[in-house]
């Protein structure tokens, strides 16, 4: 666990269309680098081009506004059609106020708008959705890595999709997981003692967020570098997913 | 900013007591360790050794709990002398439910139990409060460090005081910035055009909670790392502070 971590972008992925092979465009640009996969490497790679190579992408003039996302976009100086794209990926508002809408997904995200995002996308006419199923994502990733890599049944690597998002309370966004294959999203530490023989009441560390919070800082967000290695971070091998970081209903007091 | 980000833990530290000279602690350990300090390197400190070394410890027999703090001890099972200890580092309620209080602390944090903590300190009988002015804490550190370094005037370092907090609507806790010298704490990508020409919205970027997050993955909890240097983040040298990580109470929809 305390050894030397790194962090190691990955450069020239270049662009990213419907239907890419994420991960051989993402091993092809480790080898350009002279770089390898090496065994225990986390992946993080933003939702950005995830989304982008699954089609998840809607084109605004495409999109109908309903009178409810009209009243709101009127209301608050924002374009109807994406008020309306935004509704359509929210299963419950959880804040509409002051032009901002926050959003439970329907995976059960809570965000800024619904993860629905109109950056980096080719001009100002379109707009990325998250990723359907970011877990699977995740796990089509992780195979498709193993795969290109030539190790497709034992090669240990982990995937993290990455999005970019506020918090209550605290300025600024950071990178958050949104997706997670094989690694355990969350380290309990609770029963165990610390080095005073106290018990550890409530330290459930979200590795993953602080992983995928990492990786951001090598990505920048002009610089286009969509996705990084964590190398040296001894997580723990799991089926575990993404899911496991959304808090329930019954214990969240912010919702 | 696209090269090689490198954490490493350092070890060694020893445990810290009231008055303890954490600059020397900490440069001490860095030598033992065969490492130097290196300009850009960014400190991250747990609260925990900070708030020791300031001696910000009350021992849970020097407190009289209020009859407010005894009545929600009694309803939740918890040791009203904690309680009352929450209640006079908060200087706002936000949450109350549930056995959980989530205050507002006299800095304008917002967290569980105003970041009073019962773990790791000599028996359970103590408990540590949050340093008085964690952005100080921050600056003496830094400055401190210059001076052990032999560079008291230009050695360019910068450092995070960092605590483990939950967060709405997720599981799990992550490392963030409550003290922050020496460095920008946040990145302002408003206005900037993104690769397409188009411009990006709202994107600032809390990368002293990034690198706080990031410091937490070599630490551990149990294993006693309270510190790490991250090297290879080419961040802005400022003399902002971690209070432009509170957001606004107006544009705030969750308090």
């Amino acid at each position: 666990m305390n050894s030397v971590l790194r962090i190691l972008p990955i450069l020239n992925i270049g662009e990213v269309s419907p239907g890419a092979d994420l991960g051989t465009l993402i091993f092809d640009a480790i080898q350009a680098s002279d770089l390898a996969i090496e065994p225990g490497d986390i992946f993080v790679i933003t939702q950005k081009i995830v989304s982008k190579a699954e089609g998840r992408i809607v084109n605004l003039d495409d999109v109908q506004p309903s009178e409810f996302a009209q009243a709101f976009a009127r209301q608050n100086n924002k374009d109807a059609r994406h008020v309306e794209v935004v509704l359509r990926e929210s299963r419950r508002i959880v804040r509409m106020d002051r032009g901002v809408l926050i959003a439970e997904t329907r995976h059960g995200f809570i965000c800024a708008n619904a993860g629905v995002d109109e950056s980096n996308v080719n001009g100002a006419q379109q707009l990325t959705l998250l990723p359907v199923d970011p877990d699977g994502s995740a796990r089509a990733l992780r195979r498709r890595l193993q795969e290109v890599a030539g190790e497709p049944d034992n090669l240990d690597v982990a995937v993290i999709i990455s999005d970019t998002w506020g918090r209550p309370w605290r300025t600024g966004q950071v990178n958050m997981a949104i997706g997670v294959a094989g690694m355990a999203p969350i380290i309990d530490y609770r029963g165990q003692l610390d080095p005073y023989g106290y018990e550890m009441h409530a330290s459930m560390i979200a590795v993953a967020d602080e992983l995928a919070a990492a990786a951001e800082l090598v990505m920048g967000k002009i610089d286009r570098v969509p996705a990084a290695i964590i190398r040296g971070y001894d997580y723990t091998p799991d089926t575990g997913d993404g899911r496991a970081l959304l808090r329930d209903a019954s214990t969240d007091m912010f919702r």
